[in-house]
């Protein structure tokens, strides 16, 4: 298809013949934004094991695989079981408690198999459900780097869990974190991100001198990303958004605004009350996710930033117009970076995949779903 | 199925044998809560149509239609294509913009169709869809309530829309409204009602004396839906979270404790730093929506309301322990009340069906998808 229009202008025809709302991914940014992360990680000796949360899809999985990524990042069991023929190598980061988690976990097809955890009851099932099954799992034993979510915080409580492993039998492969609480603009991470050394550097050292020196050190999170290789000993990164990028990671400077490779494209449905327009993307398409650093909105629009959505209702996304002289019409289409990717990735059934010159293509987001099938066909 | 533990509990058999997180809904209090609206409704006069957007499910529309609905409020295409059959009666209240869109409108399997909107543009559209399939489309006209969402809030434009309505041939039903700004407790709605009702009153005043009396005056959330009859001229309420109520409902008096419902069984899988437990149900669980009247927390425990769920990440709840001496171990479940059901409905493939004495019972939430079918199988 050959056209005048630009592929993300909302006249494009290709996006003129969508239903709305839609998720737009361009694949052009897609290929760029992965080969990004490729060479960074290269040129600082970093694994990359990309988190398979925000695209939850085998296309992307299997572009991440071809881009050079040693493995996939998982979050669920769907995750892995939809994804794990494809990456091979999976790290679930999340505990697996439970009898219905622990048999899918040593059931997945991965050729490799490690996951991350901070308590002894969590390693005692997932030590029993290998052996019972005559699996091997690894674990990585997982770290407080300073977010106050999961992950032991004492030098010795990681150090007890990495003898726990070794002694029920599993491989020990080391320690993992994730730095969520580091939200900053990329210039002012490097003081927290020295924190978190410091919290890395002492759980490293007692695992050294207690013989169980960790081989893989793994963290990272995509606002992190470019600052990676700051954190010392980390040896492995897993960032999930940086494949598709987002209003957060454009914010904090973390991806430019020709990095943005996802969004919502919306339709004008009103604009009768003044000052404002209503699209049809609301909570429900986008999620209602805040900005970080005080910024206002769920969301902006990729064409005119300062067009903010400012109030989400499941199905309807408030644009707040003060900022521009733009003043749309009813049934006109724009193109919305939400806040949060993940989110609205996994508030949709497909994604509409844009070609330079191509029609769009559905790709499904083929493991949102967590139980293993459904048990009717529904 | 005969136990000890009441259905509640999440030692309970039944519970016990599910995998978390997992959204249940306790089907006695189901048809309480439909027995209730519909005895208000019956007592004021008021038809009943509530809206199908919080269950989206087949199962439950009819259990609505069984109680006294008049027929079914939805919000999308996909909702009325899996609701029409089972209602007869469809008010799509949302503007249906795009060509996509008035398609599936106009072949809808209802037998009695009316969309709700408050632009030209739309009602152009309505009425050459309608035109064009020989399909008989009623409109109501919107009108702002004082939320600033939707809606024309000055009545010459109200007559002007229903002037238009008849002019292009289709029954002009009357008008509607959402006092989604309503919030507050019940004993403080009052002066907020009479606002809403001066507003509607305005805007019926000028459509009388333009020959176009509204027969139908359609509004009414659940926070409101007690207060319903205060509004002057009402004839129809349209409550959505009523089936279910969640702990929004529930913070501003619209609903007692054991009204609740619908909620979410999670499985603590971290207690590792201090002062809180870190559960499996996360924001692609529950779903990241504020509590009304400042409240803290994306939601509560439903056998402890004090315990509240302090942050959200996609798969992490963090549960606030300051205000319990209750210490959870790791694997123990808890049952989680979202501030916002409609949300977090939206994020389940289905819902497990709880009745006294019997095994969980799977129904799907068969209408959470958009396009009427996916381009592939995916």
């Amino acid at each position: 298809m050959s056209t005048a229009t630009p592929a993300s202008d909302p006249l494009h025809p290709v996006l003129a013949a969508l239903e709305t709302p839609a998720a737009l991914v361009e694949m052009e940014r897609v290929r760029r934004n992965l080969a990004r992360v490729s060479t960074y990680a290269a040129a600082h000796g970093l694994a990359w094991r990309p988190h398979a949360k925000t695209h939850k899809s085998r296309r992307f999985a299997g572009m991440q695989m071809q881009a050079g990524a040693v493995g996939l990042t998982v979050a669920t069991l769907a995750e892995a079981e939809e994804l794990g023929a494809i990456a091979g190598d999976l790290l679930l980061a999340y505990p697996p408690l439970g009898e219905a988690r622990l048999r899918r976990l040593v059931e997945l097809p991965a050729r490799r198999l490690a996951v991350m955890l901070d308590s002894a009851e969590a390693l005692a099932g997932v030590a029993e459900a290998a052996r019972a099954a005559g699996r091997e799992v690894e674990v990585v034993v997982e770290v407080d780097a300073g977010m106050g979510r999961l992950g032991v915080d004492v030098p010795a409580a990681a150090v007890a869990l990495a003898r726990g492993t070794v002694d029920a039998g599993l491989p020990f492969r080391g320690v993992g974190f994730y730095p969520g609480h580091v939200r900053s603009r990329l210039a002012e991470q490097r003081g927290q991100l020295r924190a978190v050394s410091a919290r890395l550097g002492a759980v490293r050292e007692a695992l050294a001198a207690a013989g169980l020196p960790p081989a893989v050190v793994s963290g990272g999170s995509t606002p992190t990303l470019w600052c990676s290789h700051e954190i010392d000993g980390l040896t492995e990164i897993r960032p999930g958004t940086s494949i598709f990028n987002d209003r957060s990671t454009a914010l904090v400077g973390a991806c430019a605004a020709d990095e943005l490779a996802y969004t919502v494209l919306a339709t004008v449905v009103s604009t009768a009350v003044p000052g404002q327009a209503v699209v049809d993307a609301g909570s429900k398409a986008l999620g209602r996710e805040e900005a970080p650093l005080g910024a206002a909105g769920f969301g902006a629009l990729l064409e005119r930033p300062e067009v903010t959505v400012r109030a989400l209702s499941e199905e309807h996304g408030t644009l707040d117009l003060s900022q521009t002289d733009w003043r749309p019409r009813v049934g006109e289409r724009v193109r919305i970076v939400p806040n949060h990717v993940c989110i609205s990735v996994n508030l949709q059934e497909g994604l509409w995949l844009l070609e330079e010159g191509a029609d769009a293509e559905w790709s499904p987001v083929s493991a949102r779903h967590r139980l293993r099938r459904p048990p009717t066909a529904g």
